[in-house]
């Protein structure tokens, strides 16, 4: 069991990250694997945390939506394994305050669900950050690249613009196991519109300047929850997991 | 007060229109304002209704996501008094078995919602159509009319590939009152991909292949949703109409 898991953020390999950010007075969020012992056992999440400017721990979150499979799938070209090596997240989507407004979390295929924006864009959050790691290609589906590219922005577009916050998705690109990774960071104004997009698979770095009152508008008319949401006929969205096609 | 509302439907308006599908083998979807009594009151919904090949009436939707306000604002170029005229439908977001697959209804404003798409996609929908009205301008964002229209298409496109659906919208287009209407009417696959979409504000026929098999493989894989939704952390959505910061 490699320790390194196991301590508490930062440990020594992440320690110079946290100190030369303090040192810059910029904040971050940081994906990594996580091991800890609660409930009296070992437990695995993939997890999220959000570092404040004066270096402090603000939020932690551990996905919730972990897509792939539990078991070795001979005819998938790359495995897709996370069932099999993580929990499900316990933390739930919560926002927090921080960076002068309401700020989330969400990890990789989390973005693709509109309940991880809604949750939180119920919470009033004005700024959603999201790590994610997807290869160029599915070798079961036979999606072009392009396709999949679209469907990786068009999840974070719809998700920014129905809830009126910023989205910020963080790609890991370069290619990992032999296999290409899509990149394609984005940073999407509560518009929908991607103000600022990476353009290669190589390292990069992409800004922007998020003012938090552009969530303002939509969040007061088109998207006023209070005015327009009707959850009592949405019930099955929290009733039911799966599809179930009677009343 | 004009009866003509309080007709079931078809009325001798629209037995035409009703005949001569019928004669045509050609289903088709009906938007309308509907009086009718109900619980011992007069009662005005935005509804839609759905006919089948054969002229019989299959399902009926009234409209749940009323945009805009009840009273007059003078500070708009054009009112959008939905919330004074109509009630909010009691019908909820229903399928039915036709044209060889499962169907579902949805008006305008509901497009937008993420709600919308999601309830029916949890009853395994594969074909949603949407009747839209909407001009090309709100006087109060000063959005562009090119930003309005990629919303239009953005919330179709994800409603359609985050529950592996079609989605056919289609707009009134023209003048109406002065003020230009936006079309952009489109047939949406469950990739999210636009394929066919009309190219003016004019009168147009657009026509696409809606093959309901194309829904089977992001059904069963990326968004089986008995294998990876987590409804036990979605419950703000159903628990609560707006924004509460609180846990």
């Amino acid at each position: 069991m490699d320790q390194y898991f196991d301590r508490a953020m930062p440990g020594p390999e992440t320690q110079l990250l946290f100190d030369e950010a303090k040192r810059l007075g910029i904040g971050f969020c940081l994906g990594y694997a996580e091991l800890v012992e609660e409930e009296g056992r070992l437990r695995r999440f993939n997890t999220s945390i959000l570092i404040d400017r004066a270096g402090t721990l603000v939020g932690k979150y551990r996905k919730i939506h972990l897509p792939g499979h539990a078991e070795y799938e001979p005819q998938r070209s790359h495995q897709h394994l996370e069932k099999r090596y993580f929990e499900v997240g316990n933390t739930g989507f919560q926002v927090w305050e921080a960076f002068g407004g309401t700020v989330g979390m969400a990890i990789c295929n989390d973005r693709r669900w509109v309940e991880t924006y809604r949750v939180m864009g119920l919470q009033n959050v004005e700024l959603i950050m999201i790590g994610y790691n997807t290869p160029v290609s599915d070798s079961l589906s036979g999606e072009t690249e392009t396709l999949r590219m679209f469907h990786n922005h068009l999840t974070m577009q719809a998700g920014a613009y129905q809830n009126s916050t910023w989205v910020v998705g963080v790609a890991k690109a370069g290619v990992e196991d032999g296999h290409r990774l899509m990149g394609g960071s984005v940073i999407v104004a509560p518009t929908g519109e991607i103000v600022a997009a990476a353009e290669t698979e190589g390292d990069e770095l992409i800004v922007a300047d998020c003012d938090l009152d552009r969530c303002k508008y939509y969040k007061s008319h088109i998207f006023n929850f209070a005015a327009h949401r009707r959850p009592e006929f949405y019930g099955r969205i929290t009733e039911q997991k799966g599809v179930t096609k009677g009343p």
